[in-house]
């Protein structure tokens, strides 16, 4: 292709909203611009590295037996109110309602859809496992689009979905698909972290995330220096810091008066200051007192008739459709309680708790419940709610906490003894400097942001959504489902964040928009004739080539060269054409040196490095 | 590919809602599937045929030069807005708002995010002509949604939008377009019929749209028998059955008496049998009468301020953007003079006085305006409104008209002599049986569906939303711009509309989801290895093969072969391998007869045959 008959407008400056590396660069190669807020059209250069990310990806999903379709982006929301989502995916998903008052869904994700056609399709067990899946175009409303295709408001994702007779076979499909996950990043040249994810909104159980370690990443990574351990911050769990105790040695509970003392900062200094500390054994510390957070959490499935305060509530059946109508609390007060210098993991306690939702509870709720100011809530003593101990807690026998009452503190709290949580669980929020759980290693965090996602479903969907077969016994059975989603345009930006420089792009060979720029000094003469034939020689040998005939200087098709992020870049000029025999400058684009190499093999040459490196990549 | 591998849900019964070729087929030959009205997914097999008419029309675009981009399907109302388009465009566009009070539109044609993403980088002549485009995804709110994909709401088209610096370089691009468009559905077996066209709402002039011929359409055809002349009806025009006369021997004008005589048939009916028709020279015939309509218009852009009863109009400046600030006459009523035989072509009226919008006008309007009921309105002595006279009128010279007043109409009535239009035209819709403009040669008409339409906008929208470039001389210009379109879902629908027969689909082979289907009679033993080793020697010679592995009884696959129109089948059976030289069954799906061949030869003779038909159709 020569550069006069496509369309590269390079841009010298920076657009003032683009921060990032990717965004930057891929604006200023003329790859992408911007429509509106999130919204991008691909230029012409921008849409052949596209399109060959989303190949890779499709070659690795044919090669696991999965299958394309092509549902619609405008989806009918019927389906959506079947699976219960239409109410739960909030205001990120994009709706219209059209004359008739239909309403519709511009997709965010599929698992309706390919459920629905499966519906219809599935009779028995000898069509599963059935893996479908799309490379198509989705929206989500991002509220604050920004990093330019990395957080769009439309994307592309490459979306599949299994339907497997047991579990058995989902988790081979999960498998399968984890192993094509790597070998699509492999081959784009990415440096992905698979983490153990919490699945979120999804639902369901099972899941790892590949993330891509970024500055502006939106999720926090655990991860083990020794053994390789890496998790969401949402599921990270880590080695016990505390050795359960037991009580003997401690003295009788006792409320002491700690007026004006409301955060945990402030009570450490009044202990250590007054009198009251000198009755604790060891140094006071926030280690030592057990903080205790009032949560508001909305459909609760756990059963709760039997924990405190939660005798007159009523558990409502959930509407058609939405979770099976299962009964679940609409909305359930609770006290989290751990370790003084330990946060609350939100995601973990939703979990454990089988809420949907978990908010901190209003202060006026708060005050009605604990029967005292925000500040003075504590687990002893505390019948109108039930408590949610944290493991930490479990093991604390001399501590102090809040004594539900304005000024006042319990001392010497020991669990077991004085109170008892209604249940107890890792409820912590794991943090740099905690220990690995798998090999007690310390565990340290990074930014990351996620470019794929596979997680087992379980029955979620194919339950509401009524999906059966007949089984080898003609029984009928609900299939297992498994969603798996991996974002093209932010896997393509990825790809840049990982491989650029001062100067622009460093394409990895797999997904560069040409393979070899031919830079002709003049294109004119002897030159052109020679850049021409060059081109023609090299793309004879499968190898894309862009070949700069604009009438520009040097410097400017040099710079536009670097700046693209072509590997190979090959000069031709009237100097090295005089030689005997004729010769041109070859350069790595990831390398500084240059070398010359004869006119008449310089197509084998490069065909042979370009083979070598897709092989590799490939491999 | 193994069919067990794979997914065809072949189906034997119809659905109900199916009632062309195109739709009953692709369902039951397991293709797409409905998911909601007009919504529908393309499953693994239809998915084959679709992506190869999307590369068909991507080959032709790049062999133009034209460039694909990838704007986003989802744009923002803003453009719309600046277009004039956001109003225009009504309710068969679907908008959605979302929570940050946006709104966006799911576009259904893409000149605005194409015209604004090449006003922000056009700068010099040197970059014209650019000719972009993509294959994406368009959503247009067809109430009543049928014929499966031939008309459903959401679709792929693949448009083309072009960027010339004058006229004669648009003209350039558009016929190099017209070319392709014709390589195009030429490449897909389909037989197409390039009609000169109304431009309808989409304004400009030149335009042209590629009709299939079919039953369904929703486009009436003017052909011609013996030159081949083809237009749309909206457009055609016809040589005159006139020839101008001269009032010299006509009576003097009179009125007559025309008691309860309202429509032209009683009106013939009356002047036979009653005193006044021995008066007339000629045979009373409704070829004799002036038949005259009262129009409202909307948004005229005709200069009136000589036209009668228009004098007190006043014209407004349309709102901004829209047009460019045109002036216009909001409303307008028109009367529109036509010989009695004929009928009015109101898109040929709303071009002539540059209309955006004409109905006839309420039976209100037309009393306060002629000042008699409805059904006495004339030409004579019309001093309210503007009289539009039809070419054939401007003929007449010894008419009968209504004379204004309630049963009255005037005899003897002459063009130029008892009145004159204020302006004159074709306005007459050509209908079967009249003559060729062209040759004179008798017309016919057809129903067809437009798969393409190619036309020059000119400058609506490089003016309406400010585009310009420098021209060689540093001088300010507003590029001239062309629009191109091709609905790839309903191109896929026309072939098999025009290839297939009681059992099912006859695949050209360009299209066609597999070359060869391999159907061994019981997949085992020498038969299984056999048919593998077919399969593979096919594919290796880029032969794209579907083996039908599945235990089903041979009838079974045999009706599936012929449903899905594979357009070659190998039977492979043990009778046949028994044989020296071991024996395999070829069937050509467009053909009765079936032959014999070695199996060592099948795979070459097969993929000679398959190619000469690839390179007859690509030729």
């Amino acid at each position: 292709m020569n550069y006069t008959s496509t369309f590269i407008p390079t841009l010298r400056e920076v657009p003032a909203d683009a921060v990032i590396a990717s965004h930057r660069l891929m604006f200023r190669a003329g790859m992408i611009r911007k429509l509106a807020n999130g919204l991008f059209a691909y230029l012409p250069l921008g849409l052949r590295s596209f399109r060959k990310v989303e190949q890779i990806a499709r070659e690795e999903m044919d090669a696991i037996g999965a299958l394309e379709i092509k549902p619609p982006v405008v989806q009918p929301g019927e389906i959506w109110k079947e699976s219960g989502r239409w109410d739960a995916m909030g205001e990120a998903m994009l709706r219209a309602r059209n004359r008739l008052e239909n309403d519709f869904v511009i997709t965010p994700t599929a698992e309706e859809a390919f459920t629905a056609l499966v519906r219809d399709e599935l009779s028995s067990y000898r069509q599963l496992p059935l893996v479908l899946y799309q490379i198509n175009t989705k929206y989500r409303d991002e509220i604050r689009p920004r990093y330019g295709v990395m957080r769009g408001r439309e994307f592309v994702m490459k979306d599949a979905y299994s339907y497997n007779c047991d579990e058995k076979s989902l988790d081979d499909s999960y498998q399968a698909m984890g192993r094509a996950y790597r070998r699509v990043f492999k081959r784009c040249g990415l440096t992905v972290i698979p983490v153990k994810a919490d699945s979120g909104a999804m639902g369901g159980s099972g899941s790892e995330e590949f993330m891509v370690e970024s500055e502006i990443g939106d999720n926090t990574l655990i991860l083990c220096k020794k053994c390789g351990y890496a998790a969401n911050v949402e599921k990270a769990g880590c080695s016990p810091d505390y050795t359960p105790g037991s009580p003997e040695n401690t003295p009788p509970i006792e409320k002491i008066e700690t007026p004006n003392v409301k955060t945990i900062d402030e009570l450490c200094a009044f202990m250590k200051n007054s009198n009251a500390a000198s009755e604790i054994n060891t140094p006071v510390g926030s280690k030592q007192f057990i903080k205790t957070l009032i949560y508001r959490a909305v459909n609760v499935e756990m059963d709760l008739s039997s924990a405190p305060g939660c005798k007159n509530l009523e558990r409502k059946k959930a509407a058609e459709g939405i979770k099976n109508g299962i009964e679940m609390y609409p909305e359930v007060f609770f006290a989290a309680a751990i370790r003084g210098d330990l946060d609350v993991n939100e995601a973990k306690l939703a979990a454990l708790i089988k809420a949907a939702e978990i908010n901190l509870a209003e202060d006026s709720d708060v005050i009605r419940l604990t029967g005292a100011p925000v500040g003075f809530a504590g687990p002893v003593g505390l019948s109108t709610l039930p408590v949610i101990a944290d493991n930490t807690v479990t093991a604390m026998n001399d501590a102090v906490t809040g004594a539900l009452a304005k000024d006042l503190h319990y001392n010497h709290v020991a669990y077991g003894r004085d109170f008892t949580g209604w249940i107890s669980g890792d409820i912590r929020m794991v943090k740099a400097g905690d220990c690995c759980s798998n090999c007690g290693g310390e565990l340290y965090e990074k930014k990351g942001n996620e470019l794929g996602h596979i997680f087992k479903l379980g029955y979620k969907y194919t339950r509401s959504m009524n999906v059966s077969f007949l089984d080898e016994n003609g029984k009928s059975v609900t299939p297992a489902m498994g969603s798996y989603g991996i974002g093209i345009d932010r896997t393509l930006a990825s790809v840049i964040e990982e491989h650029y420089d001062d100067a622009g792009i460093i394409w990895p060979a797999t997904v560069t928009p040409y393979h070899v720029i031919i830079v002709p000094i003049k294109y004119d003469g002897a030159v052109k004739a020679a850049s021409d034939r060059l081109a023609a020689d090299l793309e004879k040998a499968g190898i894309e080539v862009l070949l700069d005939d604009r009438n520009e200087r040097p410097g400017v098709k040099f710079n536009d060269a670097d700046l693209t992020g072509i590997p190979w870049r090959v000069v031709i000029g009237d100097k090295g054409l005089s030689l005997q025999p004729p010769m041109v400058e070859i350069k790595r684009r990831s390398e500084k040196e240059n070398h010359m190499t004869e006119l008449d093999k310089a197509a084998e040459e490069l065909t042979l490095k370009i083979q070598e490196e897709l092989a590799e990549l490939n491999s």
